[in-house]
């Protein structure tokens, strides 16, 4: 088994194209899992439904292309928001059945998914949801045939409650969307290997900042109804020429951070840049300001603003790692709570092998 | 005479202490010339009052310190838009009577002011209008003692028309904001010696983007009556220990371009960040994205966004100058059109003496 | 033939289940012209896509239930902003072959739909484009039977040009927008006979405030092709209940105008209120406020806030029409340039017949 | 003692010269209270200083004319928020020693005005929080020689916290605001003989909605330190002309019940609208939208939508209430949890007496 990644530009939310040309690259039958992670433009605000159409468009072109059958075998992760530097793209990422080029390295890339049961809203945020997300992201690195240790990265899609009446004067949307994600972090967390059980907690939901997960980026979702995981890791023989690494941020500011995880995937750097950004077949960072809005001592309005503190996060990250990366077609994602440490983020890099010499 | 310059923190836009304590620490009699260069935060929209507030309590500060005759000495930059890791504050830059710490370096930073006469609003915009800017550039210089070629920035501050009533279905007050930003560059750029004077015509603002000046920050102002300008450059015989140095850089990604003029103000660099950042005394960037969105080949959605481009911008740059400098107390602004080619920005930064050994 | 309108509500752009049951009420083959008006929430800027959203849904239920000859006998206006008092909801306007109820009154609804050639790019905001209109105006009235003088309200949706390269720091989207919106205004002035015909030239368009038809609403939709016209009026023979009447609003505070245009169409007032407002099949509404934002002699911030002044328009017309008619579902929209004296706006009503006395 | 109430325009929130004339026409030392109540212009977001800016002007303007004597003798109240019909404006109240001119009805216009001591952060919100406002209340009824059964409106502007660290993950600040404002409208219900004092716990704040004052309008506002009041009421042997009526709004759509008020105040009614609006010297609303957004069994986007409910709320009853009054020149606030049923309202109205036949 063999994973290879496509990046595929978007002219819209609607804009299938690109995606459906990635997808035909491979026949349906010799995919074995898919995974599509898709930066949407869209306002990211409550009232902005780009991401609704983006994936519904999405399941019409996986569907189109290996039927109900494909569609069982993919994972979608539509994240909005393309501040800044980032340009709206996706990566489509192919476990293919086919051998794939001779590893050139100990190690290949390998993924592997999993889904939980379709989760009842009364659920959502409680203990029992952590454990289903536990029990997927497991079940995501039997999948991949990866150990606890060797993951590099889960990601955790995770339904949230929107449409429940809201409380008097309360945003509860965004009180689950809090848990949700806490639940999502925390359930990873513990499957691998970081979190002790006991201590996922409501009471520590949102709120004990300093238990995190180093190697999951989580994300809610109003139009989810399970819990989806996907896991990435190098896993002694797979095949592939593609490697990853990654590395926690210590803030937003963190370029050295990104630099280090890129160098660790295989990449060059020369100066503070990378040379050879061709090679890089994904970059995913999850960054987040901290609570109190201080950033290296000093004040910051991120949650003062007019403008919500995902969208200073998204467009401060684009330049940072944009900068390290030489373009913007990266996948950047805000709200590292339980994530990474108060105020910090995960960086996630993959590396295609360098060009033989004389080439 | 000898330049010094003191950053302040603000807790909001009327917040007078930090500015009150860094004045006090000049007799008012000493001050030859006075600079306020402020980002003040606030929503930078059309509907957002921070920078009158900010600027009319500043100015009750300089008055309460020096009078009116200490106000005639002073030239205030209130800019607004603090977001992504931008912290609020300001750079109090006084040109004092008294001499400074012997020179350490063959030159040393001097700052120059001019002010036109209150321009009518019917000239606003107006090649007549790009004549009072280049004139008043001249007498910064001269005021500073720097030649055409000395000058490492010009800031220009010029009144736009806002409150003319609007045409039927035209956002004036923008037109007018592009048309005043053009006269500010270029008439800069003729005193500066780098546009010539017959290019400067209306049918060239904003469209002919490849006139530019190279070291003209421009920034419009509804509360203006007056063009005012600011020069800064490094003079032979000028004491103080502080250096400048400025140069273009090629887009919002431009990391590179920062490392670059902060390592010819004299900042020693350690990887891709700057290694001592307590000699840096200011960092000035005005960047901009291209008129057409797109970055290094890809498309941005910063044109056809809720959030407008200058956001877009201020928050990108803050990220990529931020992880150079190490902090996000610095100065970024957005909109660069005769400021740099298209999509390209304008980096400043003043550095301080390297410690003696030993220290 | 018989007009008949059913109003369904919608949990989001996407849903579909109210449009389906209502188009599920007819068969497809008795339908001979099928409109879908439709008001979608979303946040109405630039990067809101909950428009081709529902318009794509809706494509789809139609193609479904009738297939592409059912398609090609439907207009879809769906508009976007529901702020305030407003419900999202559509209304399906259906002319079936079928014989309605006895006529109850001399007239009846009549329908007719109208559809120009795909209109190429360079000819958007071009007299050529206001002849497009004009004849699709005209062959919307042919098939529905009426004459100019009959017609109460056209409702005209014109393409815009969005994504051809913008003009260095100028919303060339907005401009086309404006002047998609004149052809599509002033094209149909011509065609009810209200505007001579060499008045309609590009120097007008957006300017000449004092030209504007006034029985036409127009809407510019960047993901049209073509023109698309739907035209309403009371016609003699037409079977049906229905009744239709309009009238020009003086400005977006005149309840009266609403009033009036309702008693006109045959509903009973009591006081300031609709007294039997189940009788009110359709309210539809376009507001605007003046150029110059004054409001009664008062200034208004509709053109110099944060939010944008269709915004304004739609959440405050939604209390003056929402309380004459007491309920929030209704069709409210906004920019009435060209269709309307500058602030003013066009009130259109449907109503059903009385119920028999003793019913 | 006469109430006089002027109204003043401003072109923005640092234009204090309006009120600055309106408040040179009563000599300092014949003033016994000054009110000042502002609609101020701005974006009403969470980095909006306008109100902050217009306080800070305001007070220059008051300690000018009479010293820290008047200043010590006025209230300030300054509510941001001018969307859809409104025209930035604010009323003088002023208490004149003077006699006014003869009483032209049994009662006559009175004020007055309260202040608690300055309270501590942690305070805030609580039911110690409650009983100050309660004891201002009764303060100001004292002041103004009203019995709690003739108030016929308290307006309570409170502190909130908003400067303290936030807790992780929770907008403390608006959590602070619901809770001052519930404290601000019980503790005045407490006061009026509404609502039974046992019933005032923080358990109730912001959720038990059946709780409310029915003449009551609170304010929370970062810049007071102290709880303000300002009571109005028609009194017995009150000379001038003015008369007070109040009554709850069912919802934002209820224009029968802004009627009534103003009927019950004196203004004659012609079919929806009020004949004499010129004799209409004040109208203040409080308005809101149900906490789970229906209206009249409607779903509305107020709570789903990128602008907040409290501006929807706005811009619609400017809509309703200028629709009824025939301008934009009147006071509508948002946010009525506790000072009305749940989506319901409060409106108030002061008018002169009408003109004597043949004037």
């Amino acid at each position: 088994m063999t994973v290879v990644i496509d990046a595929f530009d978007t002219a819209g939310p609607g804009d299938v194209d690109g995606l459906t040309a990635a997808l035909h690259r491979h026949e349906a039958a010799t995919i074995r899992r898919l995974a599509l992670v898709v930066k949407t433009e869209g306002s990211a605000q409550i009232d902005d439904f780009s991401r609704e159409y983006a994936a519904y468009r999405a399941r019409e072109v996986v569907t189109r292309h290996g039927g109900t059958a494909l569609l069982d075998r993919t994972v979608f992760l539509h994240s909005t928001g393309c501040e800044g530097a980032m340009t709206p793209f996706g990566y489509l990422m192919a476990d293919l059945e086919l051998a794939g080029p001779p590893a050139t390295q100990p190690t290949g890339l390998a993924l592997g998914v999993g889904r939980s049961r379709p989760i009842p809203g009364a659920l959502i945020g409680t203990v029992a949801h952590a454990e289903l997300v536990e029990q997927a992201v497991r079940d995501a690195m039997a999948d991949a045939g990866l150990t606890a240790d060797a993951v590099e990265l889960a990601v955790v899609k995770t339904p949230l409650v929107s449409h429940d009446p809201p409380a008097p004067d309360a945003p509860p949307a965004r009180v689950t969307s809090a848990y949700a994600k806490a639940v999502g972090a925390l359930g990873s967390a513990v499957a691998l290997g970081e979190v002790a059980r006991e201590r996922v907690v409501p009471a520590a939901f949102g709120t004990e900042l300093d238990l995190y997960s180093r190697r999951t980026m989580v994300f809610s979702s109003s139009e989810a109804a399970a819990v989806e995981v996907l896991v990435l890791g190098n896993r002694a023989g797979a095949t592939g020429s593609l490697r990853i690494a990654s590395g926690l941020l210590a803030d937003v500011l963190d370029a050295d951070g990104v630099r280090r995880v890129l160098a660790a995937a295989g990449a060059e750097l020369d100066g503070g840049r990378v040379a050879d950004p061709g090679r890089v077949a994904a970059l995913l960072v999850k960054s987040g300001y901290r609570h109190d809005g201080a950033l290296r001592g000093a004040r910051t309005t991120v949650h003062t603003s007019r403008i919500d503190a995902d969208t200073h996060t998204r467009a401060t990250m684009s330049g940072v790692a944009g900068s390290v990366l030489g373009t913007g077609r990266m996948f950047i994602s805000a709200n590292s709570v339980h994530q990474a440490p108060d105020g910090g983020g995960l960086c996630v890099a993959i590396v295609g092998p360098a060009a033989p010499e004389g080439a």
